[in-house]
């Protein structure tokens, strides 16, 4: 049987890998995708999205808005830093078509609650960005909170953040929003930067998808090498970039492919250590954990899941 | 076969209990203690020490003066919050009679160093407190830091610190020493804050103690007291006090009392975050994890064999 999926995405560069990575995994059957601001805005997501969904003929895949920016602040712009990784467009300035598809009418908020009423142990919600629109979506509906399954990237337990020593760029991002997850939806499985900073690609594997000579797979190469450069210059220790969004889509898939610790979990709001997620002291000894922290990651075997289910779309389109 | 044991303490209210629980354990030949500061002076900790295990009739047990602050330091002063905890005699106001043997002559880094030596894989070395006699051992040694077999309280890795919203106490006295265990000793099972507040003792058990109508019971007594109630106003969300110093030793007996993570730490020495005890990036990929932490414990199992231990040696002194 198939598992209905709900990617939320920011998308840029590893947001289009998660993408590819849902649309190439029989096991999933991706019922919407709504768009968060992050790597890039909004409107430039729901684009991106709507055009690696039409260039990979998934263009029947409803698409729908969330909210712009953290509810703690007036707007949002695009950081330095995520243009730097992303590139402008949000896709490492490979070429995407316009898509012929427009965004829904329907708020991404209704579409998640709606969904996850409709749907229930049968749904998974994948958040790659920032946890502003399911924050939202827990806030309109209480049973959104009690019954929803959601494997987000973001965060880091165990290891330094990207952004400063204590916070991972999503979390950083809306900071009240992440910890709304934490401490009220009652599954939440974190892909956090303890194991996304694991597997990583290189241009070898880039190469491979060149190599097939189709417009995805120019695509993926496109897009994955500028993030590959970026890597180069930010994380030079790694050799190689951080398959951050593919590896929360690959968990959703096959939860095996991680280890992982169950915590109750907070975000820190106030002060220096603002945007750090770390255990609730509180909830330490309560026996019902609601989080489950990825800590290990069979990289092998994901990287080998990865590389084939991408290779074989980009090799039909 | 019986395990050597070197204990390195700060003796404080639990680094005694942790004294109480390696001397009822049959599998443990406690070979030495030494003593560093923290929970009190190197001087009142190696008197606590001589006094506690002339109590419990161990008084052939020798005790090895270690450096009496942190070597980036000028000096050390009992910290309030210690004196409130541990009581301005370490040992919550329990009476102790002074005892009859001395401190050795030999330095604590120097009887470390000899003993790695001479036991090998045969020793097992538990420090309570403030790393700084195991960095000197590691300066002073190859051997040493490639050598000795270390399970060390101190750290929180998954939940926040005891002192910062980032450090835990022990490691926040001398974070450059800490690091320097975790980036040269290459078998260090941390026994943190992640573990150690979940295994909670109360006024019912110590009344137990009391009951037995000896001076062991009596002084095991009145010191867990004493320390329960510095918890009653400091964390009474526990609703007990954290067996932090006994955990390492009831880990050093048994390690299938914890669940661990393999992961190469370090800590940050640097701002706001100093103290902190996280991954250490560069060292994320690397398949040789210098480290253990423990994340998950056998609540129920630790705490039986806890309260069996040391009410059967309270009972017989």
């Amino acid at each position: 049987m198939t598992k209905k999926i709900i990617l939320d995405l920011d998308t840029g560069v590893d947001d289009a890998l998660a993408l590819a990575y849902a649309l190439a995994s029989e096991e999933l059957e991706l019922i919407g995708v709504t768009g968060t601001y992050g790597n890039v805005l909004v409107e430039t997501g729901v684009r991106n999205t709507l055009a690696i969904l039409e260039l990979f003929g998934a263009s029947d895949v409803p698409v729908f808005a969330g909210p712009d920016h953290a509810s703690t602040k007036d707007g949002f712009e695009v950081l330095p830093i995520s243009e730097f990784i992303h590139g402008k467009n949000g896709v490492g300035e490979a070429e995407l078509p316009e898509p012929s598809a427009s965004v829904q009418d329907k708020s991404a908020v209704d579409f998640l609650v709606e969904s996850v009423a409709k749907y229930g142990d049968d749904l998974v919600i994948v958040p790659t960005g920032p946890s502003t629109t399911i924050a939202a979506a827990i806030e309109a509906d209480e049973d959104f909170a009690r019954n929803a399954h959601i494997v987000m990237m973001g965060g880091a337990l165990t290891v330094p953040g990207n952004v400063s020593p204590v916070a991972e760029a999503n979390v950083n991002q809306d900071p009240e929003a992440t910890n709304t997850v934490f401490q009220r939806a009652q599954d939440v499985t974190m892909i956090g930067l303890d194991v996304t900073l694991q597997t990583l690609l290189t241009y070898e594997e880039t190469k491979l998808w060149r190599e097939l000579g189709t417009a995805g797979g120019r695509f993926l190469a496109d897009a994955t090498d500028y993030y590959i450069k970026s890597y180069e210059t930010n994380s030079p220790h790694l050799g190689g970039c951080g398959l951050h969004d593919p590896l929360a889509v690959g968990v959703a898939v096959d939860p095996s492919l991680v280890t992982t610790l169950g915590i109750n979990l907070k975000v820190e709001t106030e002060g220096p250590t603002r945007g750090r997620v770390i255990g609730d002291e509180t909830r330490l000894n309560d026996a019902n954990k609601t989080a489950q922290v990825a800590v290990g990651v069979d990289v092998e075997r994901f990287l080998k899941e990865f590389m084939e289910r991408l290779t074989r779309l980009a090799r039909e389109h």
